[in-house]
């Protein structure tokens, strides 16, 4: 049995989709940043990720983690390539070079793109007005233009990113490319990453995520 | 046939030690990173990650880069878990759940460790005294404190990451690690984490990559 730790607003998603997109049935514990609540440590605060018991669960006190049959394991991006390698199908690796280029993907995505594209994010929508500063989204910008060239390029060959199908490369990554969102620019330079990130969004898991996503308190 | 791009002063070791440590055969291209040199672009200037036959091979302009029997791979992490994966022995992963924890520490590392340790290294030893800042490399080794803090804990049972053995895993973090070595008040309140890259240190693969890195011009 599969237990996922997060809730839908985190870096959770990723697993989530991916469980829906594998047909995988799973447990769901929603566990919250602690830094969205005005008390973490009071007496009948929701499960976060300074909660003891999460904690006993992933030590770094970040979310999310899974537990499957036993099996403890963090990092979305991590967690997504074991699900796919697990269950097998065309969302999985179907050889050791495939599984080589999807591992690449992953961390390209965490070192290459996750800081920048999170900051715009945080400095354009994300945070409030007192801390949202220009400067910092309109850099992150600048700095993704190189990555989102790759990608671009990357994407020429299939419209995919590994194997001429949609995998869960494609998944880690539009992941992340999403946080960039509110930097159209990006996009309008990167016609390929446009389309591959709504045709990436169109997919029905990829839906029902999303409207279980929007339905949590903000 | 293997090729490795980069210099073994880069992130190029993890690989050029790895490589050694599973017996194969490669050819080691030394690209060097554009930033290393007066100028990049001059004619005669050498190989480097601005080059245009580099940037044939990796379009990010990073090394290191793979070339295997066709397969072109970038990020450090993500080429030496291909690496063990094709070649097996005790260093790969036995089975899908220890190739799902050997990921996860690659990505922890890089998510993790990686930008605050390469501070400490930049800031207590590697930069000029002009740009050296020693309250970056101060506030990146307070932020490694709990990371040092969760690996510390994942050593206890075995002295080894997963499985209970020296594997691609403890190789990948070591190298990370490393780059923390100019904060010794990190190492001395976590003791199995000092303890365990002493003995991945040890190892005879790691300290003929250190000779060959150390008889390269800094």
């Amino acid at each position: 049995m599969l237990t996922i730790y997060g809730v839908y607003r985190s870096r959770a998603s990723r697993n989530l989709w991916l469980a829906d997109e594998l047909g995988i049935p799973f447990k769901h514990v929603p566990v919250i940043q602690h830094y969205r609540l005005p008390d973490a440590a009071a007496p009948g605060a929701p499960i976060n990720t300074r909660s003891p018991e999460f904690l006993k669960i992933n030590p770094n006190g970040h979310i999310p983690s899974i537990e499957d049959d036993g099996l403890v394991l963090h990092e979305s991006l991590a967690i997504n390539l074991y699900l796919a390698r697990k269950h097998g199908g065309p969302l999985a690796p179907a050889d050791v070079a495939e599984d080589g280029q999807m591992t690449m993907w992953a961390l390209w995505a965490a070192t290459e793109l996750e800081t920048n594209a999170l900051n715009v994010a945080y400095h354009r929508v994300g945070n409030p007005s007192g801390i949202k500063d220009a400067k910092i989204a309109d850099a992150a910008v600048a700095a993704l233009r190189a990555p989102f060239a790759v990608l671009d390029k990357a994407l020429a060959a299939t419209g995919y990113l590994v194997g001429g199908r949609f995998t869960v490369a494609d998944l880690n990554v539009a992941e992340i490319v999403r946080y960039a969102l509110p930097a159209p620019e990006l996009f309008e330079s990167a016609p390929r990453v446009k389309a591959w990130l709504a045709a990436c969004h169109d997919r029905p898991a990829f839906k029902r995520m999303w409207e279980r996503r929007e339905s949590e308190p903000a």
